[in-house]
């Protein structure tokens, strides 16, 4: 590393966030290149590695990522009431169809044991959730937006694919030029959430 | 961002490292606090931010925490047999008592529905593991080393450390000054696994 890395850092994790719009420019192949590099230097268990990228720029699937979403979004919807059920209805939460490029990382269980993981097997899929979220720094710091959405059924998800049968879509994320820029959560600026103090307690 | 900020990530990505080789100097208490701040920038699913961290520096309960480490990591080099159980019975898999600093980092369950959750309820937990992973940036950018101990049974750390009852422990991570320079994974250089290519593919 060198001086300046850390402030470096703080920028780009300041700018992350979670895009839902999108211009239809096509994600440059060498910038697409080093967000997928990013799994290359993620963490995992045991160095099980355990997972799988399928890149979707095929605007006919992405259509039916779209369908999978909207039925979920529906069956949401239906457990929000009144003021807050209505400020659901108005959200954008997704841009599958116009973001370029979609990116389902699925789960890939390893047939061994892996070190690391008899106390809690969740480990594995933790590790490709980590190996995500610096796919996502890495997107931010070539200037593209992603959007992680997670209102997918993975069975469809999976089915509309055609995805290998050891395969288990664990995340849909959309890739592209962001539309909007955004100095805070999307959620905080529409008023549906807001950040709070980290909770924190010392055993010293 | 800046320009550059790109290849500071970049770096930083490349020299994050799962540590478990401490020195025993105590952790700068405002580089301990930007490694916090890592939360507060994290993603969440519906701005959920369902977590709760709790700090170990106290040596006995450190002590307490590697005790329950070393009971999983019998029960887990049972599960290998013939050279891949020497080779285990080798590693040193963490440096709980070395390290000055302990992270609890517990999932907090919401009490209402969360937007983003109703085809994956994982979506929570694997919020954690993304805020646990901007963490690990963050205490790399401060040069500090960061090891996450996955053998450790929640139920008895929860005990151990007298959390309140709504915190389930999710991560308990070993943070302080590394005692060995690491250029890839260490169970790369000990042969235990290596790296391998991307699996991946497309649908264009």
């Amino acid at each position: 590393m060198q001086p300046g890395d850390r402030d470096a850092l703080w920028r780009v994790l300041e700018a992350r966030r979670d895009h839902r719009h999108f211009g239809t420019d096509p994600v440059d192949d060498a910038a697409l290149g080093r967000v997928l590099d990013a799994f290359r230097v993620a963490p995992s268990v045991g160095l099980s590695q355990p997972w799988h990228v399928t890149v979707v720029r095929n605007a006919t699937l992405r259509q039916a990522v779209h369908d999978n979403f909207a039925a979920v979004r529906v069956r949401e919807q239906d457990r929000f009431g009144g003021e807050r059920r209505a400020l659901y209805a108005s959200l954008k939460l997704e841009g599958i169809r116009e973001a370029p490029v979609g990116l389902v990382v699925s789960f890939v269980p390893p047939v061994e044991v892996t070190l690391g993981t008899t106390s809690g097997p969740s480990a594995l899929e933790y590790s490709v959730v980590s190996a995500v979220t610096l796919a996502w720094l890495a997107a931010t710091a070539e200037g593209l937006g992603l959007g992680w959405v997670s209102l997918i059924e993975p069975g469809g998800l999976h089915a509309a694919l055609g995805l290998a049968p050891h395969l288990r879509p664990l995340a849909y994320l959309c890739l592209g030029h962001p539309a909007l820029e955004l100095h805070e959560p999307l959620l905080q600026t529409v008023g549906w959430a807001a950040r709070r103090p980290l909770a924190l307690d010392w055993r010293d």
